[in-house]
Parts: C-alpha cells; sequence; structure tokens
C-alpha cells in the first residue's frame, strides 16, 4: 500500500440545496463532511466532485489518479452521464477501490458492480441501528468494539437485493425489527468494493466519529494493490507457448482485434 | 422443478448470412441447431428467437413465459437495444435461468450480470481443447465422464474478467498452451447463471453430442426455484413489527415510493 | 431428484432425559418430534438416530441409505466418536445432504465442514426473535412470508465464525439487540450443508408448523444431486491423453497409491 | 502491515534423510531451501520447524510469536500430532496466515481448514507446467508475468476437492493433458489461507526464482491484519443492549460458560 493514497469523495449536492432540513445539518454539502472525516487521516489526500461539474467532476485524467472513490448519491442516480458511469466501472476494474455510501445502492455504478437491482425495504423513522461487527479484526472494522449505535437513523431492510457478498462486515439490528447487510465487500476485477448503509441525509451520520473511523478504515481497506489494463488480446499462433499450427476453417484474420 | 421447461434460445442470427463457412455449418442459423439439441430432452419446450424480430423476440410476455434463456452472440452485441437487455435482466432476478455460450461473454446482458470486463485471451487455430470436470455429480456435469475432448475450438485463455465464480464445473486445457474457466456458475437475484465456453462457429460444435448433453443438463440446472418481484418497498411506521414512533426529521412522505 | 427421500434425524438424546423441563417439552426426545415434523411431508422416509445406539446410529450401511442427515447435538459433542464423525464427512463428501441445527454449530461434524471455530455469543432469556427471509424464492424458504417471529428463543449473535456462506438465507433479529446469521448454505465436495439457528431445548421450537416448513424445504433441497466417490487416483503415464514420456526422477513407481 | 513479519516454515523432513534423490537436491532440508528463498526479501524474519522437533517446533509461543506459517509435509501427515493440528487453526483463527505447498494438500490442517477431502488425481513424469496468472494485480502475483513455467514437474489434476476458492490466482497447464487450480485464497477466521501447488521434492522447485518470488508475495499477503481471540461468551441478561427481562425456563445459569 502507498503511503499516501489519493481519494475522491463524490456527492450529488442535490438536497443540500433544496431541502431545508438538510443543508442546514450539511451546510457545506454531505461530501466536504464525509472528506473532512477522511481527512482526519493525514495520509489521505481528500478531493470532492460532485454531479454539476464538468463530467461530473469524473474526467479520464482526475479517475487516472485516484485511488479510491467515495460514491453518495440518493435523488439523481439517473442523472449520472452513462459515459461517466462506464469511466468509474473501467478504473475500478483497472484497481480503484469503490466504497459506495448508503443510498447509493441504487446508483448507476454500484448496481452495474452487482448485477442485481439492489432494492430493499425501508423506513424513514429516525429509528435505532445497531451494527454489528461479523469480522472481528477485519481492516474495516479497526478500532471499532463490538457494534456501532447509531440513534437516528432511516431503517432499511432485508431483502437486500444483492449478490452473496465476499465478506460480511456489518449486520445492522432495527429498533423496529428489521436487519440488514450493513457493511459488505465484494471484489470485481482489480478493484475492491464496500458497500456501508448508513448516511441518511436528515441525520447528522457523517459527523459521528465511529462511522467516520470506517470510512476511513475502509479508504485504506480499498487501496489499490495494483494494476492491470484489460486488453483481451489475440494471441498470435506463432506466439502460443506450445507448437501450433493452423487447423480449419476462421473467422479472424491473424491479429485482428475482434468483435467487443 | 416442473415437469416442462420453457426454454428460449436466442441467437444474433448475423455471421450465418454473411460469412460462408459459417452459413454451411448451420445452414439452419446456430439458434436452430443448439435449439435441436435440447429438444433431445422431450420436456423441454424450446423456442427460438433473433436479434432481427421486433424487440429481438424478447417482448415482456414471451420472457413471461421463458423459464430459461440460452444466448448466443458474437458480431453484434452492440446492436441489442439497451431496452431489451434490461428486459431480460429484471427476468432473469426474478427467476428466469440464463446460459451464456461462448463469445456472449462480451454480451450486454452478460456483461451486466457480473459487473466485470468479462475479458480474455483467445486464438483461432483451430487446436485441440479438453474440458475437466472439477465437480463430479454436479448436476451439469450429469453423464458426463472426466473430461470432454473437441478436436477443433477456438481457444480463450485466462486472465478471464469474471467474478469469483460460485462453482467452477469446467476447466479447459488448450493444445498451444492456455487454460480457461470453461464453465461456471453463479445466482443473480433468483436467477441461475451458467457460462459455458465452447461454440465457435467455425466449427460443427453444438452438433457435438456431448456439448448437447452439457446444454440439456444446464437448462435443467437454471429452472426457476421461485418466482419473485422486485419492489423496493416502503415500510409504513405503523406496521413495523416492534412498536415505533417517529423520531426527528424526514425527507419522504408516508408511504412515498422513494427515488429510484 | 429422486421422489422419494431418506432421511435420518439424529439426536443426542441426553437432556431429555436429565433436564425434567426438556423432558416435559419433549417426551419422546428431540429427534422425534424433529422427524414428526418432517414426515408431514408424505415423500419424505424419516428415521432416527442417536448418541446412545451403537456407532450412534450411523454405520456405514446406515449411511449409504441416507441421502440427507439432520443433527441435533448440544451437551455431548465431545462423546461422538471420531471415527464415526468422520464416516459422516466421507458421505457428506460422496453427496450426502447435512442439516445442522442450533447448538450443532459445535458438533465435530459441523466444524469439520466449516474449517473455522463456530463460536458465537448467546443469551437464554426466552426473548423474541425474527427471522428475516434474505433470498425470497429460494427453496428453503418455500412457502414462508417475509418473516418468521418465535416468541421464546435463546439469543444467538454475531460474530458467528463461520465462512462466507454461499448463501445467506435467513437473518435473525433478537429482542434483546443482537442479530444472526440464523440460515446459511455452504457446499463440501458434493455434499450440501445448510445451518439453521432456531432450536434451543428449553423451548417448543420444533413443534411450530413454520419451523417444521423449513426443515422440510432444508431436506428437499440438500438432497443429493448426484455421488461422486473419492480416490485420488494416480494417472499412469501411458494413459495420459496427450503423449508423454518420462522425464527425470521419480518418487513412486508406476501405479503406486501415494502418501494419504 | 507490520513492517518485519515474522515466518515459521515447517518440513516434514522426511525424504531428505530416506531418498538419495531428494537429499542430493535439498540436502540442507527442502524447509532450508524454502526458507532461504523468503529470507531473499530482508524484511521477512524467517525461522523454520520440523516433524521431529518437540511438538515439532510449533509450541503455543512459538506460533504465538508467528505471523505467518508455510507447511511443506508429503509422506508423514498422520505422525502429525492432533493436539499441534488443532493449536495451528486456532492460532489461524486468530489472525496467523497459513500457506499450504504442493502435497501438504494432504495435511491435518490444510484438510481441516477446507473441511473436504482435498483429493487429486495425480501423475510422477517430470512434465512441463505452465501456471497462468488469473487476477493480474494480485499482490500474490506480483511481479509475475502471465504465467510460469516449470519444466519437470510432477502433475496434479483435476478434479481439486476444494470448496469454491475466494480467489483463484493460478491455474495450471500440464504437458499430459490435465488442468489443476494450482493457487488458490480462502479466509477461515481471521486468517488468511493460500495454497500453491509446485513443489514436488524430486525436483529443484523451490531454488526456481519466480516460485521464490510467489512465496514472498504469499507470505506478505497472508500477514494478520488483527487479531481476535475466540471466547463465545454468554451475554448476561443485564448486559442487553435493548431492555430485556427474563422469560420462561432456562438450562444454563446466569454466566455459565455453556458447553463446548
Amino acid at each position: 500500500m502507498p503511503d499516501r493514497l489519493r481519494v475522491i469523495v463524490w456527492g450529488e449536492n442535490v438536497h443540500e440545496h433544496k431541502n431545508a432540513i438538510v443543508r442546514q445539518i450539511y451546510p457545506e454539502g454531505m461530501h466536504n463532511c464525509i472528506a473532512a472525516g477522511l481527512r482526519e487521516d493525514r495520509k489521505l489526500e481528500v478531493q470532492t466532485a460532485t454531479l454539476q461539474e464538468r463530467q461530473h467532476g469524473l474526467t479520464k485524467s482526475a479517475l487516472a489518479a485516484t485511488d479510491v472513490l467515495v460514491w453518495w448519491g440518493h435523488a439523481a442516480h439517473g442523472r449520472v452521464a452513462d459515459k461517466v458511469a462506464e469511466r468509474v466501472l473501467s478504473r475500478i476494474w483497472e484497481g480503484m477501490g469503490f466504497i459506495a455510501l448508503h443510498s447509493s445502492h441504487y446508483s448507476k455504478v454500484f448496481k452495474r458492480l452487482m448485477g442485481t437491482s439492489c432494492s430493499l425495504t425501508w423506513r424513514e423513522a429516525g429509528e435505532r441501528e445497531r451494527l454489528w461487527v461479523c469480522q472481528p479484526a477485519h481492516p474495516i472494522a479497526r478500532g471499532i468494539d463490538r457494534f456501532i449505535e447509531l440513534e437516528h437513523t432511516e431503517m432499511y431492510g432485508e431483502p437486500f437485493a444483492i449478490p452473496a457478498p465476499d465478506e460480511t462486515v456489518f449486520l445492522s439490528w432495527f429498533e423496529g425489527g428489521e436487519v440488514f447487510r450493513s457493511g459488505c465487500t465484494w471484489r470485481r476485477g482489480n478493484g475492491r468494493i464496500f458497500y456501508f448503509r448508513p448516511g441518511h441525509e436528515t441525520y447528522p451520520i457523517y459527523f459521528h466519529p465511529i462511522v467516520r473511523q470506517v470510512l476511513r478504515n475502509a479508504v485504506r481497506w480499498a487501496a489499490p494493490e495494483g494494476k492491470w489494463i484489460d486488453r483481451c488480446p489475440n494471441v498470435p499462433i506463432k506466439k502460443a507457448r506450445e507448437t501450433l499450427t493452423q487447423k480449419g476453417p476462421r473467422l479472424h484474420k491473424e491479429g485482428e482485434a475482434g468483435f467487443r
């Protein structure tokens, strides 16, 4: 792991401008609050980007210079350009880490990574949530005791339509009687993915010191371990490792790129 | 498992009309050859659909009446309408089985299910392939001995950019020195997915009796086990299983549909 | 799946004789109560076996004639002979299904299948439990609505020291504030494994009609799909599929069995 | 990851004394050759231990001071004391990494971690093997190009009776026509496990610079991320996070340790 990690916190930045409650809680925007939490780790170089910027702030060069992308969206998933979503996916496959927060379960990028509908059940009652650590000693749970308690949260309940996670780091208990897989990891290509449930915009979740600890841990965990550029190369017959001669008919000329 | 399964074999149906070699091998089209192999199991009700049909033959009602969809595409992945690809995905999440053949690794539906680039290395030399059974007694390998040998195939080699499979049923050895994960399963939502590598259009692969056996096995394995309609429902506070009262601010009105 | 399945319900049968509360709830023994629940499916041929029988009732011939083994143990895991536990493991690897109930998380067979410590946290307060279905339409959840409620249960809490499950079918919510992965599946060799949490002996859990429905579903789901006898064979050089000649020194004589 | 890692290379150390070929290739013993390869990374503190030492050199204090254990065994798996194997398992569950080499697929520890029979097919013909990298940029494949070629190896072929790996880092191609999952990872408790196939004692495999590179990579990858002591604690009613009162009968007294 490199000593310093370059992080972009991406925020949809919509409700902060439209909804008085959200604006009051996050006057600087949610992305800036999340970024401030990450900056408590002095070795993280944290920048922000928002939907409203050109290319949503996620140009090719910006992504190339990013180790981990943290994503928060809710009301405007559909306004994220397909082209940008696909560029983010390609960069994840190369090795960039990706952290999807709360309502980002329905973001274009997360749904594309999962290959499922990513639906769930939900209720906005400001109820108590307790996230239990299922894998003590997992790097993402470092410094967390047996659980995290949040007094006021939106509820997300099972069934959560995701593929079986590689690891289930947190499971949530809700006051109203539901449960949820609140902290899950997957790998897609060379990129590490972490979904973390807390984060509804009408509560000051991202000011919570333990939530911030989880986010810093997750960014460290998701750091690229290497880089792989995906090319789908044709292997010429003369470069086969075992002696080989052309047999039978063929569709492609030697060295052709093939269909994509 | 219902006694009778309703299957659609979808074929891109392009090379059969453009390439003399392919037309000679598959004069009725590849989809019809694959369908004929499946019909050797009298309890499979097999239909075909092609790119050229209205909505590619995959209307809402056609998919609703389908238990397993078998997909072959190569040159025209980009011509499959996004709307149709998304409709297929939704039906898979409900429970429909999906079998992706050979170059369909790059089809829109398969890439969306995997969440990865699905790239690989390849060579068209008509070389020998031997598919080894990694899970003896797996239903997809039923009736297959320790391996399948194909005298002339296109080579696909690792790295195959897929998420870790739930099960690796077949691994391929190639004459030219490569290996490949040729038969893999995943689950996405309620749908079962199987990828099977053999099937290049310049060889009569789909006439091979053992390949046909695998396809029949796979269709039986991928049969829906149930059906789930994905709704992402709001749970009203008064319907919470534990007594709950509204606390704190909220974004949504009671009973709202939420953002998608 | 064969029309009829042969099932053994194995019971430790200790507390029923030592503890007045347990004897009162399960006068016929827990194994007989579980067996009665399974027999509500007329196509299941259900027998019982107990610790006290010769070879714990799990002779080689008994296991050879069994499709699915259901296991309940708690106080006497250490009294199960290693030889019998290993025989059960071998039969699971061949294809027999295995269902571990409640405190059987600490049984020799289950711990050997998992390769982990299988520890958890626990509390015996007779509290309410709600098991949420995470995979609607999964065969094990067939006929179950969105959740199962049990008024009085022992609590098991996370961390549950298991390998990442292939599927998480049920997650539990507890009145006292904990959560637990209560219904999980794995595959080991050709055998399907299901762990189901409910079942403390001081409550009449196995009389509950929905619990019995889950058990019947689970037995059907765990039915063998085939049989594979594990042999670790030497492949003689002359039987290699590609022409091969002996090169370099060797440790074993041609056709030797090798070390085990 | 700590700057320095403490490694034990465990060697069975039997054939080196009994077989002239093996003694000639590995005059210092295989464990010392493997250790020498690891020591090329100056930040690894490498010790060795053998079957012949008291407690096989794996005392409680030795294991407590070990970050990663590398294991090579073949002819004497049965002579490893159960008690020592179980001590190793417990330490892995706490967080120690474990690397199983070649014929250690049949070692007590590895079989216990997998929960399967771990069988395979094999042939000792000195044939060519080519290990393909399936996950480019995986830390274990760092510095390795697309494949590793070994001119003379024993063949291991599928089916390899393991649970589905978390990651398949290497797949092998063999001259005689077989394939094998040669580099696989799993997680058990907090411990990371890597199986690496090459290493037959009649060939100088562990002098090969690229094999040594893989071993150094694997040790770094398997470094503990934390430590968790498994206790299976009872949670007293008064310490429940939600207010709870004792209801119904109970088997255990408050604060009891429970059955193991």
